[in-house]
């Protein structure tokens, strides 16, 4: 196929990792690639791993920029898809948006978290949710109406949810865990999900050779996070940042029902592997075997492991991603090829460096 | 004063951190340093950062290394405290130590988390628990003990333990926290954490740009935050390691008790504040604030912050330290201090690095 | 095509890599991956990034594992090929020796700075410098009697040559440098470098925060640095070690020639992109911009910028790799497809994270 | 003595460094702490590094901030110390500059590489260099004028050439370099060294994992390293990035006369010792080892290493310091102490973190 794609934001760091996976992507092709501060600037000056690769040049994002395309990425803070989606959809445009606009089912809950109006909520229905494992038949839907012709906008998850409701989903839906206890979400991600804005946080030499805690009890993704697991008011989740570039663990602590019995962590294991075992991108570890960042950066997929705390009888799930793989670009590419009618691992073959 | 010291097992990361802490202690006299090892191999080659600073020689760790000691630094495996502990306080030499060995109070417990039979139980009732903040009367005891000819036994609290135990006792203490739910620990370490010895997993190239969780459910300093905190059975603790040197960060997701009113931040953290009025290395962080590993590195303080997850009902308190300092080695001076009449900051007066 | 290839000592880093990239290239099957250490591991065990993506498990390096191939990589340290080199082109496999056995074209030159007797020596005349950019007719050849059906035996050049040639040849070429004169190579390695094997010197807490110089004077890539450039005696290399895992940058200081006008920096950015016009893998950036590790690591490229210093006269040259891909295993790759006819860049089109 | 002394940009990371160091030096008082930028916020704000040390707040840098000061160190961009200088040396206020702006001797060659008048240079004659082991006659020149009542003006070297001057004079001083011949250095720097300000170069996410070399043929530290060894047009100096926050090493290769013996390393080791023979600071190590800069981080410590290149006749000499230590703000300790006749090394004693 020929698929002819904008990508929105490219100079961000979600952006630009956009760009490395459409360029080797074989049936999309990069149409523009957009960004207000650096409009003119070639892709290869600003990003020098792409010299002598690619001569795109960034782009404003105006309406020439969209002009035969067939999919638009948004790679943008939220609200600026709330003003893009509504005209890209009109014109035929399919919106795979990264931002955490179309994420939330509820206006309501969009606004209280995010603090603005929710001015495009008339969309929200017909919005996917770009999380494919645990929410494919949104996307399905999406890829039926959309080969008759109707585009389609696609809500990618964020990268805590994602990692986080890798983690939990298996242990919810296994009837173990107590419905009434909190489920306790500590995640720690890389430098980049901190964005590409020089500041004093993404200094180096205020972020090398430390670890903090952020936004305890007020982080945005809280709502996400219990939306796609349906538990609503019933997730505390603390991120961290720590001192690497990409890559996010998420530890989720799930407290066993009262009733319920001590599993052992090789049930617990099969449990979960059966849970994905139709999912090429989700890779539960062994009994034993807890996942490690390094192992997925650069990559789409995410590794799952388990374990089960016996004296305080609680599962403790943890998920690792790529923060801008799975947590974000390449997310939307698995979207994307969804909504496509291509494989869902077009594109998105690459493996970690193992070392 | 001019008190003998001498530190077993100094080649080692916390060892070698108490030589540093002793060598410019104005009142300790480093006797004698030990290391199997590297037994005659001079301090400075094995750790140039001494180059130039001192003569000392590591030697064998036979009776002649506490000729005239007053004090041993305990800085061994677990096990290896049990077989030396006794004879030098036989002797008269008071030990600080920094193994697991005595530290917790039930023999029974250690031997079904350290899979080893306690060969010292005897010692267990006079030992003193090394967590000045949070046992102070303890070593209060063992140092009028002391003065009064009997040597002390002081057993170290664990980095792990330390930090999350300043984070959560406040809370605890406050009559806030659900006293029949679970508290969740998810704590981050430095590689030092992992010590010495080259693995695999001290590697840097499998270390570095990496996150990974060990041990869910079967981390030893279980029961020994449970101890310190008096909630036996109630604690699900998730080491993590992270890629930086030293530094740890315990971040502790406490539950609301049904009826408690939701505190507001500010009052929680005036209530930590009030807590640790009287702890010169206890920093409680103004409300909106959260601990940096960073601002404690090379250090014996440790820095506590707190929030409040309203949705859930929970208190997550943060504690960060260094590892090597207030999780170690700086915390057994500390303990030294208190045993030999010192004031509790002599020799550990030392600020972080800013940057 | 569908060549059968073994990689020999595949749980090294440069190994591991052979395997990262041939279990992704479309002409290249493995037919047996061997590691002494690991044999009867699965290669997905000990490396979790290929969890789900492979079967393969380490084998010994015993003639079963040879059957059927057409191509051995051999990833072992020296001395090791003398021995299996022979054998192999005896049986019709083709050798990708990686170690540095084969490089040095004068078995004296060898023996004096390995210290061990050259015992293959008489395979030296035939055996191809695996430098394409600057040896490309030694490949050929090879190639073009491989064709014939005799096994080919390549000797890829070390990282730090590879950088420091590409980055100094076209100055050399240029006849505007002292041919009296020293050549001052400073380069500085990643930690992969310095190999799998968990030593102090490779621990994350001494590799981390440190840079450090070593071989001055003694290092054994110095006489093949001399050799590709044909400089005998000239050479000053100095290593050194920074705290990244993957990444050598190399800095080649070349006097000018006492009446050689001073070129400028664009001329000189000129110079380099012509001589390089027709590599692939060898980007000349442009006058101003220097070469960034970051850029090239996980491909097969090599950057170069070049400056001028003009009081003291000298051209300063700058070459960046990623030693496991340019440096090591992406060059093996790209020896071995001019050595089976394929196009240069089969298999190593990846372009490097960007951030 | 109680010497009231104020930082001029204190908030920088020189700045911030030389706070940490004074609060805690004996003789010191810190009078004020200023930076335009952060006028009114308190120190430990921000830098939570002092949460609990000290009440000290950043102040505007107006008349006051020096008002019954002795001394005042300026942590200032070039130019800036122009312009205050004068000013304070007519107050009688003693002047640490940390600055470029008194340090190079000549202000045509000040202009010519800042690309600026030197508006102050009649002060240039008394201001005294500060690099004590190189210069300590200036320094105690001004010490003997201060002891009469006369304001003293130190212009302390910058961090490359202290570095690289102690690594460079012993070989310089033997005899045994060609007079004619170019000087190769090649230097490395931590992060820190690109200053405070939140930039691309300095984002983590660009800096780590990455090296690079920048400023080739042009750094401003080019005439003050060529200065302090007078081989003026002989020095070709690159500097280097690398992704550790302090620390810099600078590996100088000085090709040998050519009738000069091929000196052992041994006896290059040992002229280097007595070079240094009383100078507290500066540790030569043993022939066969090199410095490491993690060794020296945190403290106002130099350690340097000798090797010698035989093929190419070539002495090669490393130096390692802490860039914010004795490659600013240590240093500038250094030389207030014998400005005010006290001991070198006083409050300068710490040891480095040994790991």
């Amino acid at each position: 196929m020929n698929i002819r794609a904008s990508v929105v934001g490219a100079a961000g760091f979600a952006g630009i990792e956009l760009v490395r996976l459409l360029l080797r992507h074989p049936d999309f092709e990069l149409a523009s690639v957009t960004s207000d501060a650096l409009a003119g600037t070639p892709v290869s000056q600003a990003y020098p791993a792409f010299a002598g690769q690619t001569d795109l040049v960034f782009s404003a994002c105006d309406d020439a920029a969209f002009d035969g395309c067939d999919v638009a990425f948004l790679a943008v803070p939220h609200t600026a898809s709330l003003g893009m989606a509504p005209g890209l959809l009109a014109r035929g445009v399919s919106v795979i948006d990264l931002s955490a606009d179309f994420r939330l089912k509820d206006p309501a809950v969009y606004e209280r978290w995010y603090k603005t109006p929710h001015t495009a909520s008339r969309l929200l229905p017909e919005a996917a949710f770009g999380l494919p494992e645990l929410a494919r038949g949104e996307l399905e839907r999406a890829a039926a109406a959309r080969a008759e012709g109707k585009a389609a906008l696609v809500a990618c998850a964020g990268c805590y949810p994602t990692a986080t409701s890798l983690a939990a989903a298996p242990a919810l839906a296994s009837g173990l865990v107590d419905e009434a206890g909190i489920v306790v979400v500590d995640a720690v991600s890389g430098v980049t999900g901190a964005g590409k804005k020089a500041t004093e946080r993404t200094h180096f030499c205020f972020a090398d050779g430390n670890l903090e805690a952020y936004g305890v009890g007020t982080h945005r993704h809280t709502p996400e996070i219990e939306q796609i697991l349906r538990i609503p008011g019933r997730v505390v989740f603390t991120p961290h940042l720590a001192p690497l570039g990409r890559g996010l663990l998420s530890t989720v602590t799930l407290p066993l029902a009262p009733g319920a019995p001590l599993p052992r962590v090789e049930d617990l294991a099969e449990r979960y592997a059966a849970f994905y075992a139709g999912d090429a991108f989700v890779q539960v570890l062994p009994a034993g075997t807890l996942p490690r960042t390094a192992s997925v950066v650069g990559t789409n997929r995410a590794h799952v492991g388990v374990g089960v705390a016996e004296g305080a009888r609680a599962i403790v799930a943890v998920g690792a991603i790529d923060n801008l793989g799975k947590g974000a670009a390449g997310q939307a590419v698995q979207c994307a090829n969804v909504v496509f009618g291509l494989p869902e691992t077009r594109g998105l073959e690459a493996v970690a460096m193992p070392v």
